[in-house]
């Protein structure tokens, strides 16, 4: 693993080495010892990242995930304090961020602003990673993995993942991490999705050419209630009003599409609620002291897979498992 | 010692702790050795310093007493970058935050905001230590340390702050320090206040009443040289003009409330000038050679008491103090 | 070597020390226990980075050289987070930042500002050295010493700067880096200058004067390619539209100011091409494929060039010559 630009490169074996390091990682860390040999990892390499969309969760995991390596960083948090503002292209940029730096993490509002500069680094001599934190609608490969990890997390006494029913609610239409957690369950045997949207926020037609051509089954309803029982995961999302067109969110009816003391009432046992977060009011804050509810845990999942993802980039993982062994 | 959000946790022992521990690190801190020691001390510790009002010294102290002690820091300086834009509560970026982190420093315009912070950890289960670094008008319990120590240690020599005569000049009315410091008077034996401020500037009828409930004396003036002989240390503070309703600033006469080298001439040999700066025309540059200029110091002192506070909050006080004796 | 504030204090040994101990500093860095040993050097050092002009190329070198040798920073990149909004003086700033840190490295639209910053550390009981990264349009000590590192590494095998002839072309009137790198010809023998400028951006008389005064000849062309094949290095640079009264850039044709294929076919083949970026048109992108672009190289030269200086700053180049000699 070198750039990890879009979720295309993650098949199972990859998915499933990286779930498992991230708990190795996780547990590593509890100890003074364990916490103390993974910042030994990687001190003397430097990382820049490089946002241009803001993005305080994001950043604030990157960077303290770096920080768990021993890494440290450099940023940029503004694209106006860039030296583009003296008309230098993009490429340009990311040559010179190369030039200072051993891992380029980036975020950008548009799509192929990652993969154009993992493009350039195949071009030089001087080659570093690129992890891709986010670019336009569509890619955000670290925010993949870590809804990947915690389900396969909240399935761990259940078979994990395979065989689940796992609902999706929300603006379905325009949430990048729902469009990128469908594609991946190509990967996963036996799984169901069930789509929950309000009216002209359903799953987009490509996803569901996607998953039809995948054999991967799923349904779509505008009634939670209904469904609910069934479910293994909901994974909610907020109406993303930032990418209105024609205020189009100002009218919806978010109420059906919320989950609650009571939507917690009719939802399994075992079930797990999820959200990428920020939150707004689809989960009530009641909600937090549920047993079942995993998008706090989501979110701290979120560093510890990026630690494992960085130090598979840097070929670390075998080298985190031993020292995993002898800390045991 | 968790949470520092107000001065109200400091009982006099606490406070003779802390100013011991500081020296104790200063000292620690002038050999290589005892520096290295003191970065070994939390190398796998992440701190958050989230200043949604900008201060650089105060941030600068922070991070740098952090880093001090091998804390690795990630900054938020900028509400606008922040996921709050997106409509998060202050509660879940705050509980965000500490998922990533093992420590936060915050800094708000506005007062409650570390209280809340606080009150949210202490309901979750991974709560992080919230330090106050600013909140609002009133609370700022880390200046009012340094004050602390800033004024022990100019009296070491000649008892503490016990039996002395403290002066305090300038926007008493809106002054933090001033006013955190009076409270803090109570942890004293025998002190005496003279507060010396321009008409319409004066100490708050809270903090009057406060003294007086304590058996604090104190008396009020507007000639400072009348008083400046008696003084044991003199508070000097800038007009706080950013907290004008209707330009009350403009229009007073700052020259009688200055000190310059005739006040220094009036002033005990033994006494000291403080500031918590930035500092205006109140105090004369050619008073910094003085060698009853704190100010300077009392900035430093601040680093070094942020970095003893944080020891103590993560246990370390008696392992810096067996280091220290090692050491020497 | 205490503050860096101007290229006054180059003289050829320490340009020769610091060209040598650059090298030892990157092929040190190219082995893990190299790397490893320069992080140890200065872990307890802490650096402040005061950027009140955006520079981002020289922000991220300076930052990640102090990382090379283990200096943690804090910056500030954006003057009105500072408190210099609440009416402090610049002075008074600096004194502050110096109380923290170990190390102030400061970048400023004005000129002077480094200067005064070395004035006051020098009249204070604890200074701290001062690295000027830019102020105003005529000091940029570092990047001078950046292109006189790259200059000698490319005539490395052919008897380095000395005896050479050196095209400097584009916006010579205001480009700093040319009007530095001149001044510092006088420390080599037997140079030759060519100023290749379009009419109204050529070198300025101080310059022209001072070469006269210390017997470097030197001619001025407006036609590229009538010299091209004479020259060992030409150092390109952009027009700094940035700094016109009224617009004289906009009528400029810089066509024949431009290195192309057709140009490279026209130069030695050992001469160098250099640029101190961002670049604009006036190398053409497919340049960078040949080995006499040394631009790139030039940039990444400038973070070890400032490791090498940061440690000369500390005293640690005799203790770095040692470690390299212990690894070879």
């Amino acid at each position: 693993m070198f750039h990890v630009v879009d979720t295309s490169i993650f098949d199972r074996p990859t998915l499933d080495d990286l779930c498992d390091l991230t708990t190795v990682v996780r547990n590593l860390a509890k100890s003074p010892e364990g916490a103390r040999d993974l910042q030994r990892l990687l001190p003397t390499k430097r990382a820049m990242l490089y946002f241009t969309q803001p993005s305080t969760r994001t950043f604030l995991s990157m960077n303290n995930a770096c920080h768990v390596l021993g890494i440290r960083t450099s940023e940029i948090r503004d694209a106006s304090v860039s030296s583009e503002v003296k008309g230098e292209t993009f490429e340009d940029s990311i040559r010179t961020f190369s030039s200072y730096v051993d891992l380029i993490v980036m975020r950008t509002p548009d799509a192929g602003y990652a993969a154009r500069a993992a493009a350039l680094m195949d071009s030089i001599p001087r080659p570093v990673p690129i992890v891709n934190a986010g670019s336009g609608k569509d890619q955000h490969p670290t925010q993949a993995l870590l809804d990947i990890y915690t389900l396969e997390r909240s399935f761990e006494n259940c078979g994990g993942i395979d065989g689940k029913v796992i609902g999706m609610m929300g603006d379905l239409k325009r949430g990048r991490t729902v469009r990128s957690l469908s594609r991946l369950m190509r990967h996963y045997e036996r799984v169901k999705l069930v789509f929950i949207a309000p009216d002209g926020f359903e799953m987009e037609p490509d996803i569901k050419a996607f998953l039809t051509e995948n054999a991967i089954p799923f349904t779509e309803t505008g009634r939670l209630h209904d469904v609910l029982p069934d479910l293994d995961a909901i994974y909610v999302t907020r109406i993303q009003s930032e990418h209105d067109v024609d205020s189009e969110s100002s009218g919806v009816n978010l109420a059906p599409f919320t989950i609650g003391a009571h939507e917690l009432g009719l939802l399994k046992e075992t079930a797990a609620v999820m959200h990428p977060l920020p939150r707004g009011p689809e989960i009530a804050v009641e909600v937090d002291q549920d047993p079942r509810a995993m998008y706090w845990r989501q979110e701290r999942n979120g560093m510890w897979m990026r630690v494992a993802l960085i130090a598979t980039i840097f070929d670390l993982d075998q080298e985190i498992r031993e020292l995993a062994s002898r800390n045991s």
